[in-house]
């Protein structure tokens, strides 16, 4: 057999075998084969590495000498020898696995050097300087990367010659200058590292080659790959290169050149370069490079060259190209060449720019955007200069959890009622230690929210995210003392009213104003085009999670194809609405308990005889005029017309909007208590009132309320008397809203409109629960006012329990439509509270890998999935019609979008802002699709 | 065809016909067959009832010509003609399914009189007064069941006559006022019925089969079978029979007779009858039966013929026997036999005997004993009388939930403090509006527990039940006023300090004092052999939930094979050990954030280099210093080292007395709040201690408590930072716990003992938990002290959450065991709080049969049933060797324990009270296999 196999010259290569000989391999491979000027050279294949590490660290067999074969092929074309006194080959040794990592593994320049080669090589050049220069650059980084040394005392080293000859840069050392940092070097080198430096250029070459082989499971590298769930068993190819210097003089240079823009798009080389330099300056920092377009006037015909070639390479792989380069002596040479990474603007734009030239299909175009990146173009974001300007003026205050994209400047506020009850024309930022459902009229209220605590799951995080607002959390270095009403951070102390600007991109939080850029989302802009593209591809519907009209409006100016989810709590946070939930909420179960006293002596009247049958009557009497008489039930009675009169104009604004499009109203899921004053200062107040003998009156009323919100605390209240089972232990609520719901449908159908609610039951366990609701509130529909068509309503569920997708079977006949609640049932599955796992342990779990993704974010699909997979499957084969969407946060992520299609779901819903992702990602998950199925 | 397919004559049909002939029809035509006095008559199948739902309503074709061919027979055997005017025959129409539903269905007798023929019975029998006894007894019965008129007129009629004529029973009532009563029964069927009452004999019967029939879709029929999980489609068979008249006068009478006794089960004639009378006399309780015995004296022929039959019976179905009998002028009728209810103790008696005496397999014994039953038998009792005149001096107070069962007198206290610190020879009852983990000490203390708040499942309920103390709880008509030390009910009140009486089995609680009966569960009892018997059946393991040495103790005593869940976190609530747990809980977030800043700063010093170097190395040895002088460190040091000095010797204890069998040790599962004062009392301490401006130094300790109790504080603690979360964030305390359980092992293997502890790590969701906890706490057994044998700790964990179940191919391979927690899964599961949704909604969807069954109570097939059975399948598939158990309460529950044997687990474990029951219940549950198998 022989090493062959492990071994392929550029020539021999092409860009099809990214597994095999890595990106850059292959890409090297390619240009080689379409001429351009790469320096001569050849790959170490993966295969080699994958065998290297069979091995338990050991080359395999008949490498080594395929490789010393391979380095004579290279002497040959360039003309020099390896390890020659007079005129040395020089080579590069660089890792390049299949998929790019960049910086994670480890690459050697100027390999062949030694203390007698250096002198040979600065003969052939005629260049000392430039000789002893590469000599440096070569220990360095051979020290590091393959003999383990600290890079400090060689820097150091470096530093002190600069400091001691004036030197500005590494460039202006003179060869006296890099002779004595040589010498030090050997010194360091001598006093640190158990093997002596090899003078050999073939040992070199042998360790350098293990190195890169070593680094791809270098720590760095393991954690990369696990972050980017790269597998780990595929290892990385070596590249070995004859050099070509960039640092041989100031007709020599090195740079890096994009086809395009990567930051806008726009078609025009982009890019920079460092004269008399190697490739690792401009990555250092320690140089300025140039504009690109500084090569023109230097050497027109190199950059002539260099545009015809990068625009050779953009039309061969159809895509931007980010190009490296290095000009040794006025000659061009290609290093690499590789898919630019680019901004979400640059990405749309050349996306379809290249689309429109021809270049690449509409699918591809569409195929090229990453959905996630939409979400930097969709909200207001800080002009950057005025940002960088803010910084350097020591504005920065602190740095908390990116809860929410988007950026905003406005006045402190420091409690919900105040923002709410503020001037409607003013930005408020509203500042709390954390917020609650109570803060939702000042949180509806503010541009912007920012907390002290809690994660990127709580409260003020998701309910942002849902209204697309920008917000901070878990800004643990700021004190929000809302007694004081002074916020203060990094030594700076803020009162309510200043301004403060909040970057919910980077979670940085700003004293003072910061000008804002508001994204330009028109329906003729370049992304509604791409969109339109994705809306031709996609099989999966999308629609919109909408609570109010302004809600809706936006969900259609951002290409809701419905409301997938409409929450009916936020209706009744209303602070003009509060009163009467409360009034509804407390008595209902005192009401409750007299219809089903009365119920109870209706059955005893049936069922007694004799004495027991008039003592039953008279039951029966007592208790219906207890009911008839009690003020308590009227007021509930007046509670619950006045909300069915607020609902259904809620109703009728919505499905107005919405016409001719499906609207999943959610009937009302939140534990009760949420509606009432909090618990925990009610219990404070009434202690603090009796202990100081305060006013009788004001103790009695604060009793009365303490009482109530004590009935309805729960331990647990994620898993607690709420969703459906509210509307079974107090079915007035549910048909009051159902009611509602009918009756708009019926005004709207008299107007000739097409409304098309669908009532969505939360948080079922069992059919049960729906045969017993479905009775009831169908035939509230039925009795609702007369209309020009009769009112058929799709009744559907959530599926947001375990055992709900585990009994889909049973529960798929009972209704028209599953709709899949990720939220909660991500909840349940992994035994989550959403409120307290993120501060408490979820951080931890994701810091240290316990968790590679935040389930909340990203829907876990062993658990949860197979989950939703067993109830699509299982509701399916037990209701062919079923229609089957997801309506959690989930629904805007586009790796848990890409899981709903495989799923065989109908529809995603998401928030308003999410949904230009939503549908680039279902074309996606489409196009992915087809290439699987291909 | 032909209707002969939907009758059979008793000489047709035998005892395994029970499906096609109903259980009455088939042991009627059985006994016939074995030539037993059984009155002439036929059976009307099953399936002419399901026929006849089908036809909507009808007589199936030809059924009703052979009804009167089959009448014909019996006139033709009895030598009287239906509808005669000289000498009729009357017969009875008796409803039978397949299983027994007493008093479900609907039954007439003396079916064939009229105006006519009551003269010609008089005539034939010369007696009159049975003969208008008979009318009247058949009208008032049939007007109920065949034409559903309301019986109270009818009992009226007839109260009056007695009343009138001074008539002490209704077998005194003469002739005329018989008559008088018949007029009268005429004017209100007049009255009030649409149809007038047939007096053609055969358009009685016709309505009266109908009325059977119709009396299976009953509502309480219906309801019944609900809740039995009875199949409402197999219908009822009707029986037709040839009266015999126990009311012809004083040398005839009725009864009802046992082959044992159906109380203790010792082997004697036991049952009562009545002279002159029907059956009905005997069910209404109008006139009290006299002891059987009493027969033997009056007619010795008809006693002795009697015995034999019975004894003939209970020998020929090798079962005690539960026989209807009837005496016509000195002739003995049998009218229906069938196996015997019976109470606990008798069941087992029996059941022994008759293995004994050779009529049952060792096996059918095992099987006759319904295990749930066994309850009765191993708890104390009320004396029965004593409670009966309890209840007749009016001491019966209220009636609550019966939550764990059990009898028990004591003093009332009324708070857990006052229990623990009283003298500990008295007995003592515990009241509390409800209880929290806080009342430990005391309800360890307290004979029994009394709550008037709080369901089945809720926290008094779920403790006293693991603990086997008495408790009732949820008894809303009590107050129980703690600051007044005052508890009142039904008119009574009673202080701190009076006596009170608890049923743990009925839920009624008593004032004063009534005399207990203690169980006999000796070794050499009869239960002790019976459950012998089922050990050597049942392929099921048994364990205990043993927390502390003397559950472990009584463990053994109830036949524990190992402990299954030995739970730490009660070891952790002992008064003296309370401060160093809170000592070790309020710190371990501050030494755990120091010891994280130590490995941040090391890991910058690895890696930074120059001047950032040398700030990570300052900061490093600042981070050590202030780790090394903290206080707060050294005090939970100190709290570290004493707790794990306490758990060593808990689990020497307990592992002491498991010598040789597996004890699965659980880590720390609670929330942490739950070790700390209560949040809200110190919410208001706090708020009181401000606004009186009380003592500075007391607010600011309480300030310092309540913070920690606040930052511990969670929405959902369920769903929260609990389980391997806090052995994961807070490593320190489960490696405490491991070293103990380690070192408690060195100590008694270096005694020459065998001590097998399992290490349980609770609340996984992920493999990378496990992987995580067991490389660190395999390091601490192995750190443990020398030890004469190598100490090798089987690591496992529970399955408790949903996702870990779905994922248990990839934990199984991370773990010796997996233990199934029932009750946190059926909570994930069903997204139910057991600490709230018993009281709030639950009760509700229990009685509404929204479910079936308390899930917490039975297991749910369903749903948590499926991902147990997905665990177990893919997790052996992952790991063939692992072992397989469930301890959640479930594990002590007949139904759930047939589950754990069908999904193939190892074992169950269950409180130690309930061990004899899962013995038995395993065993059974083998047979059952046996027989679907066969």
């Amino acid at each position: 057999m022989g090493s062959t196999n492990y071994i392929y010259r550029f020539r021999e290569g092409d860009a099809d075998m990214r597994d095999l000989l890595g990106g850059k391999g292959a890409n090297l491979c390619e240009m080689a084969r379409l001429g351009l000027p790469v320096p001569p050279g050849f790959v170490i294949t993966t295969e080699a590495c994958r065998e290297y590490y069979r091995l338990g660290g050991a080359l395999p067999e008949g490498l080594w000498d395929s490789i010393q074969q391979h380095v004579a092929e290279i002497e040959e074309a360039v003309g020099r020898r390896f390890g020659d006194l007079t005129n040395p080959l020089l080579v590069s040794v660089r890792s390049g696995s299949k998929f790019s990592m960049p910086g994670m593994m480890d690459t050697i320049l100027n390999l062949g050097l030694n203390d007698d080669t250096v002198d040979g090589l600065a003969q052939a050049t005629g260049d000392r300087r430039f000789a002893l220069d590469s000599f440096r650059r070569f220990i360095q980084l051979f020290a590091k990367v393959a003999l383990h040394l600290e890079a400090e005392p060689f820097d150091d080293a470096v530093a002190e010659a600069k400091t001691r000859t004036g030197a500005a840069s590494d460039a202006e050392l003179d060869p006296d200058a890099l002779q004595e940092i040589l010498e030090r070097f050997r010194e360091i080198i001598r006093e640190r590292s158990s093997t002596p430096f090899p003078s050999d250029p073939w040992e070199q070459l042998r360790i350098a080659v293990q190195a890169v082989f070593e680094s791809w499971n270098s720590a760095r590298a393991t954690a990369y790959r696990e972050h980017h769930r790269i597998p780990h068993d595929i290892g990385t190819a070596v590249n070995v290169l004859a050099m070509v210097f960039g640092n041989s003089g100031w007709d020599s240079s090195t740079g890096v050149c994009f086809s395009r823009s990567p930051t806008t798009g726009d078609r025009e080389l982009y890019g920079e370069y460092l004269p008399n330099a190697q490739g690792e300056d401009v990555v250092s920092g320690a140089r300025t490079p140039k504009p690109i377009a500084g090569l023109a006037d230097e050497v027109p015909d190199v950059y002539r060259e260099l545009v015809e070639i990068v625009d050779r390479l953009e039309r061969h792989y159809a895509d931007v190209q980010d190009v490296e380069f290095t000009v040794e002596h006025g000659r061009l040479y290609v290093l690499q060449t590789r898919s630019a990474k680019r901004t979400a603007a640059a990405a749309v734009k050349t996306a379809l720019d290249m689309a429109r030239e021809g270049l690449i299909s509409h699918e591809e175009a569409v195929r090229r955007v990453p959905a996630e990146d939409l979400s930097q173009l969709l909200v207001p974001r800080f002009d950057e200069a005025a940002k960088q300007e803010a910084i350097r003026q020591g504005r920065r205050l602190a740095q908390g959890l990116n809860a929410s994209p988007g950026a905003a400047t406005g006045r402190i506020v420091f409690d919900a009622e105040t923002a709410a009850s503020a001037d409607s024309d003013e930005s408020l930022i509203l500042v709390r230690p954390e917020t609650s459902p109570d803060d939702m009229p000042g949180i509806l209220r503010a541009a912007a929210i920012l907390t002290s605590r809690g994660g990127i799951t709580s409260h003020a995080a998701v309910v942002t995210r849902g209204l697309g607002k920008p917000a901070v959390v878990g800004c643990a270095s700021l004190r929000v003392d809302t007694r004081r009403r002074l916020l203060s951070a990094n030594g700076t102390e803020l009162h309510e009213g200043e301004e403060i600007s909040i970057d919910g991109f980077s979670g940085e939080v700003f004293a003072g104003r910061i000008e804002t850029v508001t994204p330009d989302v028109s329906g003729t802009g370049e992304l509604a085009l791409l969109l339109t593209w994705a809306d031709e591809i996609r099989r999966l519907d999308v629609r919109a999670n909408a609570d109010t009209p302004d809600d809706a409006r936006q969900a259609l100016t951002f290409g809701a194809q419905g409301i997938g989810l409409c929450r009916t709590e936020h209706m009744f946070f209303q602070p003009e609405r509060l009163p009467f939930v409360r009034e509804m909420l407390t008595q209902a179960p005192a009401v409750s308990l007299m219809k089903s006293e009365i119920e109870d002596a209706r059955g005893a009247v049936n069922q007694a005889t004799g004495e027991a049958r008039e003592a039953a009557q008279k039951r029966l009497r007592a208790a219906e005029a207890r009911l008839a008489n009690s003020e308590d039930a009227k007021a509930y009675g007046t509670a619950l017309d006045r909300l069915a009169e607020y609902q259904t104009a809620d109703f009728r604004d919505i499905l107005r909007i919405m016409d001719g499009k499906p609207v999943v109203i959610r009937l009302l899921d939140a534990p009760l208590h949420e509606f009432l004053p909090p618990y925990e200062s009610l219990l404070q107040e009434v202690a603090v009132l009796r202990a100081t003998g305060g006013d009788p009156q004001a103790l009695e009323e604060k009793e009365r309320l303490l009482e109530s919100a004590k009935s309805l605390q729960e331990a647990n209240p994620m898993l607690g008397h709420r969703g459906c089972r509210l509307g079974l232990t107090y079915p007035d609520v549910y048909e009051m809203q159902v009611l509602a719901i009918a009756r708009a449908t019926c005004d709207l159908a008299r107007e000739g409109l097409d409304p098309r609610p669908e009532v969505m039951i939360p948080l079922v366990m069992d059919a049960s629960e729906l045969r017993a609701l479905n009775a009831r509130l169908e035939r509230v529909t039925r009795e609702a006012e007369d209309c020009p068509q009769p009112v058929t309503i799709p009744f559907g569920t959530m599926i947001e329990l375990p055992r709900a997708a585990l009994t889909a079977d049973r529960i798929a006949p009972e209704v028209r439509f599953f709709s899949f609640g990720s939220n909660d049932l991500t909840q349940m599955t992994f035994g989550f509270s959403r409120d307290d796992a993120e501060e408490k342990f979820l951080s931890f779990y994701l810091e240290s890998g316990l968790l590679p993704r935040n389930p909340f974010q990203q829907l876990d699909e062993a658990g949860v999935g197979r989950l939703i997979r067993i109830a699509v499957e299982e509701g399916r084969a037990a209701n062919p019609e079923l229609e089957l969407g997801l309506c959690g946060e989930h629904g805007g992520d586009p790796d848990s979008i890409d899981f709903c299609h495989r799923a065989g779901l109908d529809y995603v819903s998401c928030s308003a802002l999410r949904l230009p992702i939503a549908r680039l990602a279902a074309a996606q998950a489409t196009l992915a699709q087809r290439e699987r199925d291909a």
